[in-house]
């Protein structure tokens, strides 16, 4: 898969977006269309997930802040 | 932890960024000086992480784009 997402057609729910990263890892994306994600983690090779995050609309921007280095917090 | 993110300095290194999702799990960030992450995701109450992923600048900015929905791909 290399750098780059693959964009997976999930009809009726979402999208899934997978990302292969350097380290071996996979990383995919569910996006439902109701604003909810769901964050698995593979290992390179298995089709089992390491982890699986639930992430509501508020959560999954939060994380792409803090990936982007765009988040400052108000306290 | 609820919503919202925690912010910890790792002094010589970069900043921890520790946010609570709904589901009971913990989803770190290290964000590096030199723009390399490791995304945590760990079960609530322990201290074994589930999955550790390395993502350099261009995995942490796809998974973001993804996570906001602005990723577009061009093929």
């Amino acid at each position: 898969m290399g750098k780059g997402v693959n964009v997976v057609e999930l009809y009726g729910v979402g999208k899934r977006y997978d990302i292969g990263v350097t380290g071996g890892h996979r990383v995919s994306v569910v996006a439902r269309r109701d604003g909810k994600h769901e964050l698995y983690v593979f290992d390179k090779g298995n089709e089992e997930p390491l982890a699986v995050v639930a992430l509501d609309e508020e959560e999954a921007k939060l994380l792409a802040a803090v990936l982007t280095g765009t988040y400052f917090h108000a306290r």
